[in-house]
């Protein structure tokens, strides 16, 4: 484990996104998007990934430089073709579509079809933060989620985010898997050679396991809930309706036929889309109210909350996005821990292309 | 128990809702959304809550014929002011000024303050449909449950309906309450004298519980998720965003300030804002692309998901909305069965009114 100044990641970073193609300017859009994660505490899905991505590339799967076009659009919606493009590059330009229709009517929705994985969904959502606007973003992804009742996995674990402006308080920001456990999280488990908790994971017959290494088995992860008496219908719901508005709306894959990141695994048959999908909303909070009552109020509610009787045990009440933000300020002060193997893998990188190893 | 035909209910109620002084539109309106209720299967929000709704009148909380007037607005978006109206009529005109901008500029967002309860979420969602408009209502309730670390409440149930289109397929309607389960799913139990599955409840200082009778004792509902380890702080993440879309936005009371159904439980001190909030989406399907296409990619999501295999003892997986759509063909067809103690009370409010006993 060792610690890098996120400079040094971020030069590292945008040097491989050049060398896959990208131009200069979507090789920084990239790698900010990419390392949003790892700043913000999630490392599942930041530079850890940069090899898969390379993968992705070389396996032609992703485009580096996508033409990215409204085809199809209303005042305040619009479908985004990515072209193939590197979701990281595609989810901040159909973003800005959002927010500029926003600005325009009140508020802006963008379904995107054939694109690819875009790192956090928070990221894109708090785009919308600085035009005093709530930003919304989802994606699907491939199948690891099992339905309610079902043993096959038909669902991505389909995060959702929405970014939310205050006023002297930090704003809200959610961002959140629509199962039990993130994927990442799994991930850690198993690398300790730790049991997973009850109501993350099932056998490939849909029994419930606590195996973290139930997925490599032909198992799933479960929707947020775990199972139906805590409520996984629900987290099933949430996932669906991700899955619906990111691909059924704009023509991308959905349900099983979502392409996988790892570029070893095959595609899908029988695929009735283009690429992954991805949702977006912007709405200007002055769409509804002044800007300034909003915030106030906004306020209120965060500090009603924030000083909430906390359960002994525990030192307070979190709002969303606060201990992500705390993570960014340490990181960006101190540099960002890397794991062994996320280095090694890195090494790789910069000797297949023969740049400077980090 | 007995069953009653949905006519002779519908009757009854409407001209209960007469008696309280709403006119022949309004109690018809009224009428139609409480009862859908129980026509779906929802006996918790139904002609069971009419004593409520009636008491609340009587405290002078809701007028009977509300002046609901938009109070601010761009081409996507409104805020409405319910005027104290029953949300059962306020919620309605709400989604059609939601449904009309989608009409006018593809979508439209309508946040409603100065309302009270409006029966099921999912009834409103549905009102898209029939226009091709994938549909969304939310709305916030007084304070039961508890943020994940909280010993105190400070959200209500809030929850989240989402009707989408489909072609041959029936549309798919979520609705569900952003806690690990219901309010009437707990009086059930209540009801019954069993205990609650775990991760429902907690005591008045935020322990695990399985008491039903908990809420009683100042103990909380759970957000969706049920402990941290679950993922409980996504279900209070949803709530959040319930209550901070339906009342920040529009000007109601957010969190702990939501006015309570019971009309003996006195009014929160220091309210922020007016009565309780709602927020409605309408999103047209050929906003975004041909609705034929929509509509055939919809029937093949869902004639995919309903053909998953099941686990072992469960006969299939569940389309959201389905089962709801059952309970109404047969209820319409047999009739609604009412509880002895709702039959009384109804039989009572029957007296009060001089009107004849169901």
């Amino acid at each position: 484990m060792s610690l890098f100044p996120y400079q040094q990641l971020y030069s590292f970073t945008k040097s491989i996104f050049l060398q896959i193609g990208s131009n200069e300017t979507n090789a920084e859009i990239a790698t900010k998007a990419l390392l949003a994660a790892d700043l913000r505490g999630v490392d599942s899905h930041g530079i850890a990934r940069l090899t898969g991505y390379v993968r992705l590339w070389e396996a032609a799967r992703v485009n580096a430089n996508p033409d990215i076009k409204v085809v199809y659009e209303t005042p305040s919606t619009a479908v985004v073709d990515g072209d193939k493009g590197l979701g990281l590059v595609v989810a901040p330009a159909a973003m800005k579509v959002a927010i500029e229709k926003a600005r325009q009517v009140g508020t802006g929705w963008v379904s995107v079809k054939n694109s690819n994985h875009f790192g956090i969904a928070g990221y894109h959502a708090m785009m919308a933060l600085e035009y005093d606007m709530i930003g919304i973003a989802m994606t699907n992804a491939s199948a690891l989620v099992a339905p309610t009742f079902s043993k096959e996995r038909l669902l991505g674990t389909n995060p959702i985010a929405v970014a939310i402006p205050a006023g002297n308080e930090q704003p809200f920001v959610a961002d959140f898997a629509t199962t039990t456990a993130a994927n990442g999280k799994l991930e850690i488990l198993q690398r300790k050679n730790s049991p997973a908790p009850t109501g993350w994971v099932q056998t490939n017959e849909g029994l419930p396991s606590t195996d973290a290494n139930e997925l490599k088995k032909g198992g799933a992860l479960l929707p947020l809930g775990g199972d139906k008496e805590h409520g996984s219908h629900k987290g099933y719901m949430l996932g669906s309706i991700v899955d619906i508005f990111s691909a059924v709306l704009s023509g991308a894959n959905y349900g099983p036929w979502v392409p996988p990141f790892p570029a070893y695994v095959p595609m899908p048959e029988n695929m009735p889309g283009e690429g992954i999908g991805h949702f977006f909303g912007a709405m200007r909070i002055d769409a509804f109210r002044p800007a300034a009552d909003f915030k106030m109020h906004m306020d209120n509610w965060i500090s009603r909350f924030k000083n909430a009787m906390p359960v002994k045990g525990f030192e307070k009440v979190i709002i969303p996005g606060g201990p992500e933000r705390e993570v960014e300020k340490e990181r960006m002060a101190n540099g960002i821990e890397l794991l062994q193997p996320v280095i090694s893998d890195l090494g790789e990188l910069a000797d297949k292309f023969g740049l400077k190893r980090i």
